[in-house]
């Protein structure tokens, strides 16, 4: 019989990894901030908690999903009745796309309550995650790891183990997001120089995507930025400035110039003070188009 | 029975093009401006002439590989008499990765001798030359691109075609090229942040390989940038930054600011200043190590 | 009768301030965590406290001199015996360049034990200080700032007032500090190019310092750059990185792109990684030297 | 008495120029491709010639004002009826702002006629020109530079001279209109940060003005953009990305990488592509307003 699994954050990635688990047979209590996420959980058969210590099982395995550093402080943070409850033998597999340094400190806050703490941030938009097709970076104690493997089988493709170290899978995630918005960076400067020379940005994307961009994520991400194609956002500009500072704040922390992370930062900047909060990441590549005096 | 055709310019591309050619069954007349470059040529059948006009056949097909703009101009140019011997009827392709604006009046020139200017810049590194794995880029006079296609099948294992506009073919070529570079320079933060963070290199190049960076040519790049392999060089530091520059040419030209080529540039040019014009243009990855600190 | 005048923070600004304050009359009780630094000011007539406390009178006036946001906050902080003897009609006036945010903060904090907080961050390196030839950048409650007002000419040569919001003085500091490190960058590479094409740096900074940089501190910068002379540090590299790093954060929270500041950000970053955190932060220009290959 | 002088170029930097030898006595013979700009020296006393060799006095002083490269090769060039007539004994004072190596070319070039080639590119603005306030930056044959220091007195408050080399005075010029590009990207950001933090632009220009950008050509730029007042335009936009481009090409040429200069291309290049063609330089300054989501 499956162990059950206390779920925290039902946003758009959070919800779709419930789901999986509900249905590959694992009974599930959940709980989110705005309640109403829930709904379809819980006819699927989900068990829907008032408050986050109540998803805990005593030496159970507790998945959280949530938006950035500050939501996963306050929802599991330290010291809380969730931790406590969780106690010795708990798992907190915590999927969220964290700082290093705050994997760090809560794998050493959990340990006082004999909680494992396991990173475990997960490459892939919404529709991965639906599809169970997301990748699952991971790092943390090797018993813990070994337990939770059947149930993190439901929710990708596959599973890269980082050692040991709470934030080693956090730094990989990190290295991950930069490298997606270096390309769409690269392509929104490449799409405008073909434009304004008269060429199809879609026919450029079809070269890009048969050759050296051909693999299905990064031939998503051409097709998407070669047709101006911004919403609906499946991970918003705000989340993508918040993981692009989280690589400069770890790369200052150990001394990394990383020149092209700041241009992303000043991109990624420049669509919010422009407005664009609710475009998909990917409108970063606006600017370049902007830049060039062309439509946007 | 195969045309004849005539191929000037025997580099590591070149030569391996030629090869095929002759492979292929097309009795080739070759010349190089360095004769000794032509042995092996010589030795499976082809014929060496000891000026570029002898290559050329009335009416027939001229095929170049060349470093750069000035050797194109210098080799073939716009009133030779490789041009006038060609003549009416004939082809030029010209596989160089030139200037569009080049190109442009390259495709001029060629026009008041009668012959056809065919840009074919290619891409894919002297390996996949070899191995027939050429991806190539084509725009030009239609009927001119019809009689070379069985040609070009022999040479590739594609051919993309950008229309009529003499200078298009090679703006797309740019545009991968940039992309490459733009990979490279990411690659070469991520790497730096994963070492200085305690994460063995080649272990994100691993992840990425499998995930966004599944594409063949990606992971190649990638698990060479991750293990520091800058030599024996593939396609040279110098040769990089020609390429850039003819990226930042055009963009000014037709008023795209790109700021990523623009720090592609200098990173390639640190490069250059240092020393290191003998690594391949993955080099350029070094300026990210170095400036962390780290080994190169 | 000049006011007693509590004094936190004896490094080389600091102590050259309260020298000032001590020649100009004022009754002086000084503390510095490490007390060595406090031996000639007591020579001259100061009262060295064992705590921080113990500086303060009721109602009086503080000063601190700090060397960033965590030191002010540990040493006067919110919550802290100073402030509270300090207490109803007290002053602090806090001349360390630190964040608008935290001197918002501070201000509030401040403001619960009657105290008023002056945010003071003064213009200007040692040599500065001890001729009393600092700028003042002055903001807060206009009844403490008049009160102040004949103990801050005493300090430098001229204070400017920027209204009654505690940050704006701090804002307008850090806009100073990044033109400054602006000018050190434009300086690093228009040397640099003036090196690598046979020109003497000095001319060229004799140039400059006649025209465009014709003011006595943008002279004295251009001609230390010229001549490579990175030390005895006037203000080492790692403060001048808290500083742009300060504007960076204060221009990302208010969704200001800063370009150049990114670029200053990774130099000084590039300088650390390289072990030169000893250097004065003209320092940062010798990227620019480097990076051409030249000596520096 | 004074020497009889031709001068080609009446732009307004050219007009200004000749007005001013006018009035110093010296008979003048002006050419300039549009000859309505003549009519006030002509007014003045001057004599308009219908084409460039007509300025030209064998042995004599002929003084260019052009707008870049591409004119003063057209309108004086290497082989030329106006460089045989100067002839030996000849001397052609270049105050067009050029490229290094077009200098060197020109030098080669004139000297096969016995013309001597003065690099004299000149600092300052229109209204500059117009009070005689320019600074000149001289390198070229002694005897040349000794023969025209009178005149050039007349033009400017001041002669720095760069030795014998044809190119170096061009090479102080690029650096020095880099270092104002520079001065104006700071300021931008400067301002835009302020503006985004609730401070007016033009109080914190008044600081910089009385600290370090106490020099007048720095107050009057820092004053400038703080009112967002680019046009009318004393320097147009494509005239700065000319002499940003010829820094960025003799950067090139040298191996000196300046990502700063790279900045104000693309800066420049932008505000171009937006139709900004007719603004004042400072008009570089328009982009981190509009990136900040500030009105221009």
């Amino acid at each position: 019989m499956k162990p059950h699994v206390g779920f925290i954050g039902l946003g758009s990635m959070g919800e779709a990894m419930a789901a999986n688990l509900l249905k590959a047979g694992y009974p599930l209590r959940v709980f989110n901030r705005t309640p109403e996420k829930a709904v379809q959980l819980v006819a699927a058969g989900a068990f829907q908690a008032t408050q986050p210590a109540d998803v805990a099982e005593p030496g159970g395995i507790l998945i959280s999903s949530l938006a950035n550093d500050q939501a996963v402080e306050e929802a599991i943070g330290n010291d809380t009745k969730l931790l406590e409850r969780l106690g010795k033998g708990g798992i907190h597999v915590s999927t969220s796309t964290i700082a290093p340094a705050t994997a760090r400190e809560l794998a050493e806050g959990h340990g006082r309550h004999g909680v494992a703490y396991l990173a475990c941030p997960v490459l892939g938009r919404p529709d991965a995650a639906a599809a169970a097709k997301l990748w699952l970076f991971l790092s943390g104690p090797p018993e813990a790891k070994e337990r939770v493997q059947p149930l993190l089988q439901t929710l990708g493709q596959g599973v890269f183990d980082f050692g040991t170290d709470p934030e080693s899978a956090n730094v990989v995630k990190l290295a991950c997001n930069f490298l997606i918005a270096s390309l769409i960076e690269a392509l929104g400067e490449a799409f405008a120089l073909a434009e304004k020379n008269g060429i199809e940005r879609t026919k450029v994307a079809d070269v890009l995507g048969q050759t050296i961009l051909a693999s299905p994520a990064a031939r998503n991400y051409s097709k998407q930025i070669a047709e101006k194609r911004y919403t609906p956002a499946m991970f918003k500009l705000p989340l993508g400035l918040k993981d692009i500072d989280l690589v400069l704040q770890t790369a200052t922390a150990s001394h990394v110039p990383m020149p092209l992370a700041s241009l992303l930062h000043n991109r990624l900047l420049a669509e919010l003070a422009k407005g664009h909060q609710d475009l998909d990441w990917t409108g970063l590549a606006r600017g370049a188009s902007e830049d060039a005096g062309l439509p946007t």
